[in-house]
């Protein structure tokens, strides 16, 4: 019981209101009740224990998933709280923002009632992020007032959607709309794939499951699906037509709603996925801070215990810049949803001024913060040794679940190039008159930012935001700066575009590293209550600060921004911002509230009771079953009692 | 059957002899045409065959291990290759390094038979890299004339010892040796764990698996084992006394071998994963490497295809330094090689003189191309887009299987930190007038190193080897040196030692990055035949050492190395060579010479034909055994049919 008192006296030590910093993180008391409840409720349910996930077999666990779905489903009736399962939850958004009032009115209530189960079918085995390049067609015939819906290559199978495979009655299929001989592009299709009698794919329809992927649990759970179309008919008024028209006649008729009212719904998706990557980042730091709490490794003195590992300023520096990230990316995501919800309000009144900032911004900020969280994970399981590659730990899963969100919803190297762009054109019109805005703002005193100098002389002059902030705004600017003139260096902009494309990705980073940083500032001029919380969050910011300009060096001493004597004193304030994390290390991620079902690691528990707990999940091992092995008689037992003389020794 | 026709095409571009660059990657011919004629046999052999290993539930991929393994056996006897399975490999070692004449007479020809199977017990629960932790005990009872073996704590528990679950017959356990009540340190012991007839556990020993890891796959085909002792007993002569003795009256004696001595097993270890890191790296590279060729995303023109996706620079600046690693590190595992003869040699000859320097080049190096490789196999998934998520990429796999090389064998940061040990002892002796040989050569040009200045003054100065090695010594130099420095600003070494411990392991980083780069250089001037070989290779050591320098542009520029002008210039340079890697791309990587089988990946196939053949693999998937789902009736259909009235919508 010895790891008990690690725990509780690191949480003795914190030098901050806890409870309040619990309200923080989740951004209001409300909200932090309200999950608090949530998760409590789930931890306490044993249909959803999850521990034994790594073990089954493909088909157990695909059925185990089923069996927690249709128990969700049902809890939630009954607490009448709403929810969706079983789908890849882009359905209904879809056909909310695509359809018309008619279709809206058919087909949603059917879904939210679970009566129909829908995926979203857009990429195909051979291709991707290019919907453009989507090859299945829907061919309208005037004879029949229908869409022949149809792959004609193997190519142009759908291939990924989740709940495809073996659960979906219905799909949102993106097909090439072709009337009288004429490509009209992609649109969108509601196709019923599964008889609602038996489940049996309906004529024409060869559906199957993609096989295994990535880790033993992860989106092995999940039906990710293939679909082929072999000239399948449906109605005419199932080709969504909210925006665009196919009239009985077969006339395309392109709809007067504007087509930026598409962008609100990737504003939405876009926001929830960063706001993901605060949630999978914290997870994975909460495991990694408690155990190397627990965790002791040499420096012994006279017998006496180990170091504790979180001691060791190497631990620190790849562990507290990860914490202070997470707390970084919750607060821009928080920030996001406001931007949500403004740029919805904007659309609605037909303002579409702000659009190309809020798309780059959000599609930067997708590809910063999921790939940082996708390298921050398997760094916090390297950050617990050997037995962070335990599957009992819990992050081999976070990992493998976490992943996939740098490739969907746009790659993150292609979102990047589409934030290059927006910069690249900024940069262009800066002597136009037209003043940028928002996140881009600072662009509009570029001149200032070329040639200002960084004033830090010694190692605390690091810790003022604004001296933060502009160093930040000059790389950025510099960057954005650099990459345009060396584009007019080519005669062609595409070509010269293709060739600077990396460079032009950095000065993407660059930027949204800015506006994450200027987001934590921000936040840091709101009223913070709790003693001691707003002094954490300060040093935290400084910790992410600070460590990204250690990261990248490179761009602020290249440009001039920084000289690198400032770029030492920035290192060695560093160090000692460590120092001030590690007393309240433990509570800052208690702040985050999970439950240990939730974290799902022996070695992240609140209690700190790892060894023990460890070696009694091992046991529960279907090898440990039976003392001697399946397999003995049959492969081992014959070489140990061989009398072949072995040639070669 | 396109597909077919890209790799044809690609392999007619390259611009060099590929028979030739097949040979300089196995280092001779000889050795080309064993590995390859074994890579055939096991890929033609149906009992290896291992595309349905991510399918099985963890017991079934267990027995399908020992199949194989008991498979191999046979084969090798038949055969009369030589070779060990069912084994972690340092059992046999430690016995041949640690015991005396007579164990190894007793002992080594029941292993190389199999008449026992052995594994080397040494982690504990809680005890990983700090050898003197452990805490299981070996109290020789001079009444018996045996030794206790005995696990007084839960945390004393072996675990981790590959083999040890399940299979092992006997284990060389690591205890602390007390003779009379004095403890002597940690010392071997040879355990007798089952019974040669019923394979059942012996009194007193507990033993059993320790459960899933990382991946569907990957160590789980493997009975890593946990063990406790409570107070066995073996005889006195199971102590490995080659070193060390106990007499018969419970006598301690330490022998006059020089603990030196132990190193050189060490360094092959050590060798032996550095030379493991170039194959992971290169199946991962020529994995994406083919596919990045098949797959095609946007660029269609007036409907033409897509354009191929390794053609885009984004995808080049991260495919094709990592390529350059491949055959970088494989380089610097050939004179490993050769160094661990060297040193072996030396030892021989009681000249203890290299070993030092010969500890932290190993140390180093297995640290830098470990980390190194597992971040590349990750990212090369990444550059695969959705389908490395796909365990038929073979991604996955490899990725799970790879990343424990950095913790085992000595955890990469602790390596980095005793590198760095000898970086601040060789700084510290320099006026000593004792000069620094072998790797560590370059600091005794330190005077110049510190105020050199590099000449490149057009992109194309930076190809020339001289500019790039002194660049990357004055680097080096310079950040050892800073470090030194500021370590005497604190007034205890140690705690200084512990406060600049990121910086340290940095400047070790950049010490391990210049071995590197000169042992690639030396390849380079060894005579290389074959047309156009060389200068391929000339091509991937400036990939190499420029897309380093980028990556540490920080580094360079804030130690005054270069200029931020001069980094620009590698920028452009380097930009200019992945132009010139491009056509030659898919040759280089037919070099490694791996077969389908080896490389277990669809999207990696010798003949790129990837989107039928992952089709294909697709609807092997044990879900798609039935059309309706298990669990369809039980868990989707009540669902679906419900006439329950939803509450809140």
């Amino acid at each position: 019981m010895e790891a008990l008192d690690y725990h509780a006296e690191e949480r003795r030590k914190a030098e901050f209101d806890a409870e309040e910093m619990k309200i923080v993180w989740a951004g209001s008391r409300q909200a932090y009740e309200i999950s608090d409840r949530v998760a409590r409720l789930v931890a306490s349910d044993p249909v959803f224990r999850k521990d034994n996930r790594t073990m089954l077999s493909r088909k157990d666990l695909f059925k185990d998933t089923l069996r927690k779905a249709a128990h969700a489903w049902k809890r939630i009736i009954e607490l009448r709280l709403s929810g969706l399962f079983f789908s890849c939850g882009m359905f209904i958004p879809a056909i909310k923002g695509q359809g018309n009032d008619e279709q809206q009115q058919k087909w949603l209530p059917m879904a939210y009632k679970m009566q129909i189960i829908g995926c979203y079918a857009q990429t195909e085995l051979g291709h991707g992020s290019n919907v453009q390049g989507l090859e299945t067609t829907a061919t309208f015939d005037p004879e029949t007032d229908e869409f022949v819906i149809h792959s004609p290559t193997l190519t142009s199978s759908k291939w990924w959607p989740g709940g495809l495979g073996k659960v979906s009655t219905h799909a949102l299929v993106y097909a090439r709309l072709i009337t009288d001989g004429q490509d009209h592009g992609v649109h969108g299709f509601i196709v019923q794939l599964r008889s609602l009698d038996d489940h049996l794919p309906l004529p024409g329809i060869t559906v199957g499951d993609i096989g295994m992927k990535f880790g033993s649990g992860a989106y092995n759970s999940m039906d990710n699906g293939v679909l082929r179309f072999d000239h399948v008919r449906i109605p005419r008024d199932q080709m969504l037509m909210g925006v665009s028209q196919v009239t009985r006649e077969g006339k395309f008729m392109q709809s007067d709603v504007p087509r930026q009212l598409v962008y609100g719904t990737m504003v939405y998706v876009r926001q929830k996925i960063v706001a993901d990557a605060s949630c999978a980042l914290s997870r994975a730091v909460c495991i990694a801070t408690r155990y190397s709490v627990v965790r002791r490794q040499f420096g012994s003195h006279n017998g006496g215990p180990e170091t504790q590992v979180i001691d060791y300023k190497t631990q620190q520096s790849r562990l507290f810049p990860l914490l202070a990230s997470a707390y970084a990316f919750r607060f821009v995501g928080e920030w996001l949803k406001w931007l949500y919800t403004d740029v919805t309000q904007r659309l609605q009144a037909s303002d579409f001024s702000t659009l190309p900032e809020v798309h780059a911004c959000t599609a930067g900020l997708k590809s910063v913060t999921t790939s940082a969280t996708a390298d921050a994970i398997e760094e916090c399981r390297k950050l617990c040794g050997g037995h962070g590659y335990l599957s009992s730990s819990g992050l081999p899963e976070l990992f493998a679940v976490y992943v996939p969100a740098c490739t969907y919803e746009g790659d993150n190297v292609v979102l990047l190039l589409q934030v290059a762009r927006f910069l690249m054109k900024t940069v262009s019109q800066l002597g136009s008159g037209k003043k940028p805005v928002g996140t881009i703002a600072y662009m509009g005193r570029s001149e200032h930012l070329l040639q200002c100098r960084c004033e830090v002389e010694r190692a605390e002059d690091w810790l003022k935001p604004n001296v933060i902030l502009e160093a930040f705004e000059a790389r950025a600017a510099r960057m954005s700066v650099t990459c345009a003139k060396n584009l007019n260096n080519f005669p062609n902009q595409e070509e010269g575009f293709a060739q600077l494309a990396t460079d032009l990705a950095e000065a993407a980073v660059a930027h949204v590293q800015l506006i994450i940083v200027s987001k934590f500032i921000e936040k840091l001029q709101q009223d913070i209550p709790g003693k001691g919380v707003k002094r954490q969050l300060e040093i935290l910011f400084n910790v992410y600060a600070l460590s990204l300009l250690h990261k990248h060096l490179g761009d602020f001493v290249a440009s001039g921004c920084i000289t690198p004597k400032q770029g030492a004193l920035a290192n060695e304030q560093l160090r000692l911002l460590y120092s001030q994390v590690r007393p309240n290390a433990i509570a800052l991620v208690d702040a985050f509230n999970y439950t240990d079902h939730y974290l799902g690691s022996v070695l992240g528990r609140y209690d700190g009771n790892v060894y023990p707990k460890l070696y009694e999940e091992a046991w529960k091992d279907p090898l440990n079953e039976t003392v001697v092995t399946d397999g003995y008689h049959e492969y081992i037992r014959p070489i140990l009692k061989q009398h072949i003389r072995v040639a070669r020794l």
